[in-house]
Protein backbone atom coordinates (compact mmCIF):
# COMPACT_ATOMS: atom_id res chain seq x y z
CA UNK A 1 0.00 0.00 0.00
CA UNK A 2 1.23 3.66 -0.98
CA UNK A 3 1.40 6.33 1.57
CA UNK A 4 -0.91 8.82 1.82
CA UNK A 5 -0.06 12.07 0.73
CA UNK A 6 -1.38 15.19 1.80
CA UNK A 7 -0.49 18.73 0.31
CA UNK A 8 -2.10 22.06 1.66
CA UNK A 9 -2.71 23.92 -1.42
CA UNK A 10 -0.98 27.14 -0.86
CA UNK A 11 -0.51 30.80 -2.87
CA UNK A 12 -4.48 30.78 -3.32
CA UNK A 13 -5.09 35.11 -3.32
CA UNK A 14 -8.37 36.03 -1.09
CA UNK A 15 -11.11 34.79 -2.54
CA UNK A 16 -14.15 36.95 -3.62
CA UNK A 17 -17.43 36.72 -4.87
CA UNK A 18 -17.63 35.15 -8.39
CA UNK A 19 -13.93 33.58 -8.14
CA UNK A 20 -14.07 30.21 -9.52
CA UNK A 21 -12.62 27.96 -7.01
CA UNK A 22 -12.18 24.45 -8.75
CA UNK A 23 -10.20 26.42 -11.23
CA UNK A 24 -8.49 28.67 -9.21
CA UNK A 25 -7.43 25.03 -7.39
CA UNK A 26 -6.39 22.96 -10.59
CA UNK A 27 -3.80 25.94 -11.52
CA UNK A 28 -1.71 25.03 -8.77
CA UNK A 29 -2.45 21.60 -7.75
CA UNK A 30 -2.30 18.82 -10.49
CA UNK A 31 -5.18 16.23 -9.02
CA UNK A 32 -5.78 12.18 -9.90
CA UNK A 33 -8.39 9.83 -9.98
CA UNK A 34 -9.03 8.95 -5.83
CA UNK A 35 -7.78 12.06 -5.08
CA UNK A 36 -9.44 13.61 -2.18
CA UNK A 37 -10.00 17.50 -1.66
CA UNK A 38 -10.67 19.07 0.60
CA UNK A 39 -12.31 22.69 1.08
CA UNK A 40 -13.06 25.40 4.03
CA UNK A 41 -16.57 26.32 3.93
CA UNK A 42 -16.08 29.81 4.40
CA UNK A 43 -13.95 29.94 1.28
CA UNK A 44 -16.89 28.23 -0.75
CA UNK A 45 -19.21 30.71 0.82
CA UNK A 46 -17.21 33.96 0.06
CA UNK A 47 -16.75 32.84 -3.54
CA UNK A 48 -20.75 32.03 -4.10
CA UNK A 49 -21.83 35.24 -2.48
CA UNK A 50 -23.22 33.41 0.87
CA UNK A 51 -22.21 36.76 3.26
CA UNK A 52 -24.24 39.86 4.14
CA UNK A 53 -23.31 42.95 4.99
CA UNK A 54 -24.48 43.91 8.87
CA UNK A 55 -25.76 47.25 7.82
CA UNK A 56 -28.94 45.40 5.85
CA UNK A 57 -29.77 43.18 8.90
CA UNK A 58 -32.82 44.43 10.76
CA UNK A 59 -32.64 42.28 14.40
CA UNK A 60 -36.05 41.13 15.30
CA UNK A 61 -37.37 41.33 19.05
CA UNK A 62 -35.87 37.69 19.54
CA UNK A 63 -32.41 38.71 18.12
CA UNK A 64 -32.06 41.77 20.50
CA UNK A 65 -32.94 39.37 23.48
CA UNK A 66 -30.73 37.23 22.14
CA UNK A 67 -28.11 39.54 21.69
CA UNK A 68 -28.42 41.16 24.87
CA UNK A 69 -28.17 37.69 26.58
CA UNK A 70 -24.56 36.64 24.95
CA UNK A 71 -23.29 40.47 24.61
CA UNK A 72 -23.17 39.93 20.88
CA UNK A 73 -24.25 42.11 17.83
CA UNK A 74 -27.71 41.95 17.52
CA UNK A 75 -27.88 42.21 13.66
CA UNK A 76 -25.13 39.10 14.05
CA UNK A 77 -27.33 37.03 15.82
CA UNK A 78 -30.38 37.88 13.48
CA UNK A 79 -27.83 36.22 10.70
CA UNK A 80 -28.02 33.65 13.27
CA UNK A 81 -31.30 33.10 13.60
CA UNK A 82 -32.04 33.31 9.65
CA UNK A 83 -29.63 30.57 8.65
CA UNK A 84 -31.01 28.51 11.75
CA UNK A 85 -33.47 25.80 11.27
CA UNK A 86 -33.45 25.22 14.81
CA UNK A 87 -31.72 26.96 17.66
CA UNK A 88 -31.06 24.11 20.49
CA UNK A 89 -29.44 26.47 23.23
CA UNK A 90 -29.38 30.10 23.35
CA UNK A 91 -27.05 30.76 26.51
CA UNK A 92 -24.19 30.53 26.56
CA UNK A 93 -23.56 30.42 23.25
CA UNK A 94 -26.57 30.15 20.84
CA UNK A 95 -25.96 26.64 19.12
CA UNK A 96 -28.12 25.82 16.24
CA UNK A 97 -29.29 23.29 13.51
CA UNK A 98 -29.02 23.64 10.27
CA UNK A 99 -31.77 22.90 7.35
CA UNK A 100 -29.20 20.37 6.60
CA UNK A 101 -28.84 18.37 9.62
CA UNK A 102 -25.83 19.66 11.06
CA UNK A 103 -25.84 21.44 14.32
CA UNK A 104 -23.36 24.40 15.28
CA UNK A 105 -22.80 27.39 17.38
CA UNK A 106 -23.54 29.93 16.15
CA UNK A 107 -25.30 28.60 13.02
CA UNK A 108 -21.68 28.21 11.29
CA UNK A 109 -22.12 31.95 10.92
CA UNK A 110 -18.66 33.84 11.15
CA UNK A 111 -17.00 37.11 11.22
CA UNK A 112 -13.47 36.10 10.42
CA UNK A 113 -11.24 36.25 7.12
CA UNK A 114 -13.58 38.72 5.63
CA UNK A 115 -14.11 42.67 5.25
CA UNK A 116 -15.35 44.42 8.45
CA UNK A 117 -19.26 44.38 9.03
CA UNK A 118 -19.82 41.23 6.92
CA UNK A 119 -20.98 37.70 7.67
CA UNK A 120 -19.85 34.75 5.89
CA UNK A 121 -22.57 31.92 6.12
CA UNK A 122 -22.03 28.12 5.79
CA UNK A 123 -23.31 27.18 2.25
CA UNK A 124 -27.20 26.22 2.36
CA UNK A 125 -26.73 23.06 0.62
CA UNK A 126 -23.25 22.12 1.41
CA UNK A 127 -24.31 18.00 -0.31
CA UNK A 128 -24.49 20.17 -3.36
CA UNK A 129 -21.37 22.34 -2.95
CA UNK A 130 -19.36 19.39 -2.63
CA UNK A 131 -20.92 17.46 -5.71
CA UNK A 132 -20.70 20.75 -7.68
CA UNK A 133 -17.04 21.19 -6.97
CA UNK A 134 -16.27 17.50 -7.79
CA UNK A 135 -18.00 17.95 -11.21
CA UNK A 136 -16.37 21.42 -12.01
CA UNK A 137 -12.73 19.60 -11.29
CA UNK A 138 -14.03 16.18 -13.61
CA UNK A 139 -14.62 18.73 -16.08
CA UNK A 140 -11.33 20.70 -15.95
CA UNK A 141 -9.26 17.83 -15.44
CA UNK A 142 -10.99 14.92 -16.69
CA UNK A 143 -10.23 12.99 -12.95
CA UNK A 144 -12.98 12.12 -10.71
CA UNK A 145 -12.17 13.05 -6.93
CA UNK A 146 -14.00 12.97 -3.80
CA UNK A 147 -14.60 16.42 -2.03
CA UNK A 148 -15.24 17.31 1.15
CA UNK A 149 -16.74 20.58 2.39
CA UNK A 150 -15.44 21.52 6.29
CA UNK A 151 -16.69 23.78 8.59
CA UNK A 152 -14.81 24.54 12.02
CA UNK A 153 -17.00 22.85 15.51
CA UNK A 154 -16.50 22.26 19.34
CA UNK A 155 -17.03 18.77 20.87
CA UNK A 156 -18.99 17.97 23.85
CA UNK A 157 -16.63 17.10 26.81
CA UNK A 158 -13.27 18.00 24.69
CA UNK A 159 -12.10 21.94 24.47
CA UNK A 160 -10.84 22.99 21.36
CA UNK A 161 -12.79 23.08 17.67
CA UNK A 162 -11.53 20.86 15.17
CA UNK A 163 -12.83 20.26 11.37
CA UNK A 164 -16.08 18.82 10.26
CA UNK A 165 -17.64 18.12 7.09
CA UNK A 166 -20.57 19.15 5.98
CA UNK A 167 -20.83 18.33 3.11
CA UNK A 168 -19.27 14.94 0.60
CA UNK A 169 -18.96 13.49 -2.31
CA UNK A 170 -17.81 10.65 -4.12
CA UNK A 171 -17.81 8.56 -1.32
CA UNK A 172 -20.22 7.83 1.50
CA UNK A 173 -19.37 9.88 5.31
CA UNK A 174 -19.91 6.97 7.15
CA UNK A 175 -17.63 3.62 6.91
CA UNK A 176 -19.84 0.69 7.93
CA UNK A 177 -18.52 -2.46 9.32
CA UNK A 178 -21.39 -3.93 9.97
CA UNK A 179 -20.69 -7.95 9.46
CA UNK A 180 -17.06 -7.63 9.69
CA UNK A 181 -14.96 -9.49 12.47
CA UNK A 182 -12.04 -8.86 14.41
CA UNK A 183 -8.71 -10.28 14.09
CA UNK A 184 -9.96 -12.99 16.19
CA UNK A 185 -13.34 -13.58 14.20
CA UNK A 186 -15.93 -11.76 16.46
CA UNK A 187 -18.52 -9.72 15.14
CA UNK A 188 -17.49 -5.83 15.75
CA UNK A 189 -19.49 -3.60 17.95
CA UNK A 190 -17.97 -0.63 16.65
CA UNK A 191 -19.66 -0.70 13.17
CA UNK A 192 -19.76 2.84 12.20
CA UNK A 193 -16.50 5.30 11.40
CA UNK A 194 -17.18 8.86 10.14
CA UNK A 195 -13.93 8.72 8.20
CA UNK A 196 -15.41 11.89 6.66
CA UNK A 197 -15.11 13.72 9.46
CA UNK A 198 -11.76 12.17 10.40
CA UNK A 199 -10.56 13.79 6.86
CA UNK A 200 -12.01 17.00 7.74
CA UNK A 201 -10.37 16.96 10.93
CA UNK A 202 -6.81 16.57 9.37
CA UNK A 203 -7.69 18.74 6.29
CA UNK A 204 -8.39 21.43 9.12
CA UNK A 205 -5.24 21.06 11.12
CA UNK A 206 -3.10 21.30 7.56
CA UNK A 207 -5.39 24.38 7.19
CA UNK A 208 -4.14 26.20 10.23
CA UNK A 209 -6.44 28.88 11.26
CA UNK A 210 -6.05 32.82 11.66
CA UNK A 211 -3.52 33.45 8.80
CA UNK A 212 -2.11 30.94 7.26
CA UNK A 213 -4.39 31.51 4.47
CA UNK A 214 -4.49 27.41 3.18
CA UNK A 215 -8.21 26.66 3.09
CA UNK A 216 -7.72 23.28 0.67
CA UNK A 217 -6.05 20.63 1.07
CA UNK A 218 -5.74 17.23 -0.94
CA UNK A 219 -5.33 13.64 0.21
CA UNK A 220 -3.78 11.20 -2.48
CA UNK A 221 -3.37 7.32 -2.11
CA UNK A 222 -6.65 7.17 0.53
CA UNK A 223 -8.18 3.19 0.64
CA UNK A 224 -11.76 3.44 -0.67
CA UNK A 225 -14.56 2.92 1.56
CA UNK A 226 -18.17 2.06 1.59
CA UNK A 227 -20.78 2.63 3.98
CA UNK A 228 -23.46 4.99 4.26
CA UNK A 229 -24.83 9.04 4.26
CA UNK A 230 -26.68 9.18 7.63
CA UNK A 231 -23.77 11.30 9.45
CA UNK A 232 -26.90 13.27 11.82
CA UNK A 233 -28.67 11.77 14.21
CA UNK A 234 -32.10 11.74 14.41
CA UNK A 235 -33.89 13.96 17.11
CA UNK A 236 -35.21 10.66 18.90
CA UNK A 237 -31.56 9.04 18.52
CA UNK A 238 -29.72 12.00 20.04
CA UNK A 239 -29.54 12.40 23.68
CA UNK A 240 -27.05 16.03 24.04
CA UNK A 241 -29.41 17.54 21.61
CA UNK A 242 -33.17 16.53 23.38
CA UNK A 243 -31.20 17.71 27.01
CA UNK A 244 -29.78 20.79 25.79
CA UNK A 245 -32.84 21.90 23.87
CA UNK A 246 -35.57 20.80 27.34
CA UNK A 247 -33.11 22.24 29.79
CA UNK A 248 -30.98 24.96 28.53
CA UNK A 249 -31.86 28.53 29.91
CA UNK A 250 -33.46 31.07 27.87
CA UNK B 1 6.78 23.33 2.71
CA UNK B 2 6.67 19.76 1.64
CA UNK B 3 3.61 17.55 1.56
CA UNK B 4 2.76 15.51 4.55
CA UNK B 5 3.62 12.15 4.39
CA UNK B 6 1.42 9.51 6.03
CA UNK B 7 2.71 5.64 6.36
CA UNK B 8 0.21 2.83 8.02
CA UNK B 9 3.12 0.68 9.54
CA UNK B 10 1.96 -3.04 8.32
CA UNK B 11 3.68 -6.53 9.18
CA UNK B 12 3.41 -6.11 12.86
CA UNK B 13 2.12 -9.44 14.35
CA UNK B 14 -0.87 -9.87 16.82
CA UNK B 15 0.61 -8.10 19.72
CA UNK B 16 0.78 -10.19 23.37
CA UNK B 17 1.77 -9.00 26.78
CA UNK B 18 5.83 -8.53 26.93
CA UNK B 19 5.54 -6.94 23.53
CA UNK B 20 7.84 -4.48 23.17
CA UNK B 21 6.06 -2.32 20.93
CA UNK B 22 9.06 0.74 19.75
CA UNK B 23 11.09 -2.25 18.86
CA UNK B 24 8.52 -3.62 16.58
CA UNK B 25 7.52 -0.41 15.33
CA UNK B 26 11.70 0.66 14.26
CA UNK B 27 11.88 -2.45 12.84
CA UNK B 28 9.14 -1.77 10.38
CA UNK B 29 9.65 2.04 9.59
CA UNK B 30 12.33 4.90 9.78
CA UNK B 31 11.42 7.09 12.09
CA UNK B 32 12.79 11.02 11.28
CA UNK B 33 13.19 14.23 13.64
CA UNK B 34 9.56 15.48 13.78
CA UNK B 35 7.45 12.41 13.04
CA UNK B 36 4.18 11.96 14.66
CA UNK B 37 3.29 8.39 15.66
CA UNK B 38 -0.03 7.34 16.63
CA UNK B 39 -0.72 4.58 18.22
CA UNK B 40 -4.04 2.46 19.00
CA UNK B 41 -4.36 2.04 22.48
CA UNK B 42 -5.60 -1.20 22.47
CA UNK B 43 -2.47 -2.38 21.26
CA UNK B 44 -0.74 -0.83 23.92
CA UNK B 45 -2.82 -1.93 26.56
CA UNK B 46 -2.27 -5.40 25.06
CA UNK B 47 1.22 -5.16 25.21
CA UNK B 48 1.26 -3.90 28.64
CA UNK B 49 -1.14 -6.42 30.23
CA UNK B 50 -3.47 -3.76 30.67
CA UNK B 51 -6.09 -6.82 30.25
CA UNK B 52 -8.48 -8.66 32.31
CA UNK B 53 -9.94 -12.55 32.25
CA UNK B 54 -14.36 -12.07 32.56
CA UNK B 55 -13.98 -15.30 34.59
CA UNK B 56 -11.73 -13.29 37.44
CA UNK B 57 -14.49 -11.01 37.57
CA UNK B 58 -16.78 -10.97 40.42
CA UNK B 59 -20.10 -8.43 39.14
CA UNK B 60 -21.12 -6.30 42.37
CA UNK B 61 -24.93 -5.57 42.66
CA UNK B 62 -24.64 -2.28 41.09
CA UNK B 63 -22.75 -4.51 37.93
CA UNK B 64 -25.97 -6.94 38.17
CA UNK B 65 -28.07 -3.86 38.08
CA UNK B 66 -26.62 -1.74 35.36
CA UNK B 67 -25.93 -5.47 33.55
CA UNK B 68 -29.72 -5.89 33.36
CA UNK B 69 -30.60 -2.43 31.91
CA UNK B 70 -28.12 -2.58 29.29
CA UNK B 71 -28.48 -5.74 28.17
CA UNK B 72 -24.53 -6.83 28.58
CA UNK B 73 -22.39 -9.35 30.41
CA UNK B 74 -22.51 -7.92 34.64
CA UNK B 75 -18.43 -9.04 34.57
CA UNK B 76 -18.22 -6.47 31.66
CA UNK B 77 -19.76 -3.93 33.34
CA UNK B 78 -17.79 -4.75 36.31
CA UNK B 79 -14.71 -3.77 34.72
CA UNK B 80 -16.68 -0.85 33.35
CA UNK B 81 -16.86 0.42 36.44
CA UNK B 82 -13.61 -0.84 37.69
CA UNK B 83 -12.17 1.79 35.28
CA UNK B 84 -14.28 4.57 35.68
CA UNK B 85 -13.99 7.58 37.88
CA UNK B 86 -17.34 8.56 37.70
CA UNK B 87 -20.32 7.33 35.54
CA UNK B 88 -21.88 10.25 33.70
CA UNK B 89 -24.50 8.18 32.40
CA UNK B 90 -25.85 4.65 33.23
CA UNK B 91 -28.61 4.11 30.16
CA UNK B 92 -29.08 3.68 27.13
CA UNK B 93 -25.08 2.92 26.96
CA UNK B 94 -22.38 3.79 29.77
CA UNK B 95 -20.73 6.76 29.62
CA UNK B 96 -17.84 7.09 32.00
CA UNK B 97 -15.42 9.89 32.95
CA UNK B 98 -12.14 7.88 33.56
CA UNK B 99 -9.32 9.01 36.04
CA UNK B 100 -6.93 10.61 33.54
CA UNK B 101 -9.81 12.96 32.68
CA UNK B 102 -11.28 11.90 29.23
CA UNK B 103 -14.96 10.61 28.85
CA UNK B 104 -15.78 7.55 27.34
CA UNK B 105 -18.58 5.09 26.52
CA UNK B 106 -17.85 2.02 28.99
CA UNK B 107 -15.23 3.82 30.27
CA UNK B 108 -13.33 2.31 26.27
CA UNK B 109 -13.44 -1.18 27.84
CA UNK B 110 -12.98 -3.13 24.77
CA UNK B 111 -14.04 -6.72 23.89
CA UNK B 112 -12.71 -6.60 19.90
CA UNK B 113 -9.95 -7.68 19.37
CA UNK B 114 -8.77 -10.11 21.57
CA UNK B 115 -9.08 -13.44 22.89
CA UNK B 116 -12.64 -14.69 23.57
CA UNK B 117 -13.79 -13.98 27.50
CA UNK B 118 -10.75 -11.33 28.15
CA UNK B 119 -11.10 -7.61 28.09
CA UNK B 120 -9.17 -4.82 27.29
CA UNK B 121 -8.57 -1.60 29.50
CA UNK B 122 -7.75 1.77 28.29
CA UNK B 123 -3.99 2.33 29.28
CA UNK B 124 -4.52 3.56 33.32
CA UNK B 125 -2.15 6.75 32.41
CA UNK B 126 -1.82 7.45 28.63
CA UNK B 127 -0.03 10.31 29.43
CA UNK B 128 2.84 8.71 30.61
CA UNK B 129 2.28 6.09 28.09
CA UNK B 130 2.99 8.41 25.55
CA UNK B 131 5.83 9.90 27.19
CA UNK B 132 7.52 6.93 27.84
CA UNK B 133 7.18 5.55 23.80
CA UNK B 134 8.32 8.72 23.07
CA UNK B 135 11.74 8.35 25.25
CA UNK B 136 12.14 4.29 24.39
CA UNK B 137 11.90 5.57 20.53
CA UNK B 138 14.23 8.20 20.96
CA UNK B 139 16.71 5.54 22.77
CA UNK B 140 16.33 3.08 19.83
CA UNK B 141 16.84 5.25 17.11
CA UNK B 142 18.52 8.54 18.67
CA UNK B 143 14.89 10.57 16.79
CA UNK B 144 12.70 12.70 18.61
CA UNK B 145 9.29 12.29 17.46
CA UNK B 146 5.44 13.18 18.89
CA UNK B 147 3.48 10.41 20.06
CA UNK B 148 -0.33 10.08 20.32
CA UNK B 149 -2.35 7.25 21.86
CA UNK B 150 -5.48 6.72 20.11
CA UNK B 151 -8.91 5.79 20.88
CA UNK B 152 -12.13 5.64 19.39
CA UNK B 153 -15.20 8.03 20.83
CA UNK B 154 -18.84 8.52 19.54
CA UNK B 155 -19.44 11.90 19.37
CA UNK B 156 -23.27 14.88 20.08
CA UNK B 157 -24.90 15.28 16.91
CA UNK B 158 -23.07 12.66 14.43
CA UNK B 159 -23.16 8.89 13.94
CA UNK B 160 -19.77 7.21 13.78
CA UNK B 161 -16.82 6.69 15.56
CA UNK B 162 -13.73 8.96 15.43
CA UNK B 163 -10.39 8.37 16.33
CA UNK B 164 -9.17 10.28 19.17
CA UNK B 165 -6.12 11.36 21.31
CA UNK B 166 -5.96 10.49 25.06
CA UNK B 167 -2.51 10.28 25.33
CA UNK B 168 0.12 12.69 23.88
CA UNK B 169 4.14 13.85 24.08
CA UNK B 170 6.23 16.22 22.31
CA UNK B 171 3.50 18.99 21.49
CA UNK B 172 0.66 20.21 23.01
CA UNK B 173 -2.96 18.99 22.76
CA UNK B 174 -3.81 22.56 21.25
CA UNK B 175 -2.82 24.93 19.32
CA UNK B 176 -3.99 28.10 20.58
CA UNK B 177 -4.21 31.10 18.31
CA UNK B 178 -4.84 33.68 20.96
CA UNK B 179 -4.03 36.88 20.46
CA UNK B 180 -3.51 36.08 16.31
CA UNK B 181 -5.49 37.76 13.71
CA UNK B 182 -7.32 36.95 10.48
CA UNK B 183 -6.02 37.25 7.35
CA UNK B 184 -8.19 40.91 7.68
CA UNK B 185 -6.78 41.74 10.63
CA UNK B 186 -9.12 41.00 13.08
CA UNK B 187 -8.33 39.54 16.32
CA UNK B 188 -9.73 35.96 16.09
CA UNK B 189 -12.56 34.41 18.11
CA UNK B 190 -12.01 30.64 17.39
CA UNK B 191 -8.64 30.59 19.35
CA UNK B 192 -7.86 27.06 20.20
CA UNK B 193 -7.71 24.14 17.62
CA UNK B 194 -7.42 20.35 19.44
CA UNK B 195 -4.89 19.12 17.12
CA UNK B 196 -4.44 15.86 18.68
CA UNK B 197 -7.81 14.69 18.30
CA UNK B 198 -7.70 15.90 14.29
CA UNK B 199 -4.49 13.52 14.26
CA UNK B 200 -5.63 10.86 15.70
CA UNK B 201 -8.87 11.44 13.87
CA UNK B 202 -6.75 10.81 10.32
CA UNK B 203 -4.85 7.98 12.16
CA UNK B 204 -7.79 6.13 13.45
CA UNK B 205 -9.04 6.32 9.33
CA UNK B 206 -5.71 4.86 7.90
CA UNK B 207 -5.62 2.45 10.91
CA UNK B 208 -9.91 0.98 9.98
CA UNK B 209 -11.68 -0.88 12.35
CA UNK B 210 -11.89 -4.69 12.09
CA UNK B 211 -9.29 -7.11 10.72
CA UNK B 212 -6.76 -4.50 9.12
CA UNK B 213 -4.11 -5.02 11.67
CA UNK B 214 -2.41 -1.54 10.62
CA UNK B 215 -2.75 -0.05 14.58
CA UNK B 216 0.18 2.69 14.35
CA UNK B 217 0.20 5.28 11.62
CA UNK B 218 3.38 7.65 10.73
CA UNK B 219 3.06 11.20 10.08
CA UNK B 220 6.15 13.35 8.55
CA UNK B 221 6.56 17.04 8.05
CA UNK B 222 3.83 17.75 9.90
CA UNK B 223 3.88 21.81 11.03
CA UNK B 224 5.26 22.55 14.31
CA UNK B 225 2.45 24.05 17.05
CA UNK B 226 2.25 25.81 20.07
CA UNK B 227 -0.35 25.66 22.89
CA UNK B 228 -1.91 24.21 25.75
CA UNK B 229 -2.91 20.60 27.39
CA UNK B 230 -5.89 21.75 28.69
CA UNK B 231 -7.90 19.49 26.58
CA UNK B 232 -10.42 18.18 28.93
CA UNK B 233 -13.23 20.63 29.88
CA UNK B 234 -13.88 21.13 33.68
CA UNK B 235 -16.97 19.82 35.25
CA UNK B 236 -18.67 23.52 35.95
CA UNK B 237 -17.40 24.36 31.90
CA UNK B 238 -19.22 21.01 30.40
CA UNK B 239 -22.64 21.62 29.35
CA UNK B 240 -23.03 18.17 28.24
CA UNK B 241 -21.62 16.62 31.09
CA UNK B 242 -23.48 18.56 33.29
CA UNK B 243 -26.68 17.36 31.10
CA UNK B 244 -26.16 13.90 30.99
CA UNK B 245 -25.29 13.70 35.25
CA UNK B 246 -28.31 15.86 35.87
CA UNK B 247 -31.15 14.34 33.71
CA UNK B 248 -30.00 11.08 32.35
CA UNK B 249 -32.22 7.98 33.66
CA UNK B 250 -31.17 5.26 36.18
Amino acid sequence: MENIVVTGIRGLPLIRAGDNIPAMICERVKVENGDILSLASTVYSKAKGFTKSLADITPSKRALHLAELNKEDPRFVQAVIDASKDIIMEYPFILSELPFGHIGVRAGVDQSNIDDGMVIFLPPDPMHAAAQLREEIRQLTGKKIGVIITDTCGRSFRRGQTGHAIGWSGFTAIRDFRGDVDLFGHELKITEEAVVDEIAGFANFVMGESNNGVPAVLFRNCQPWTGHDDLYFSKTEDITRKLLKEHCPS
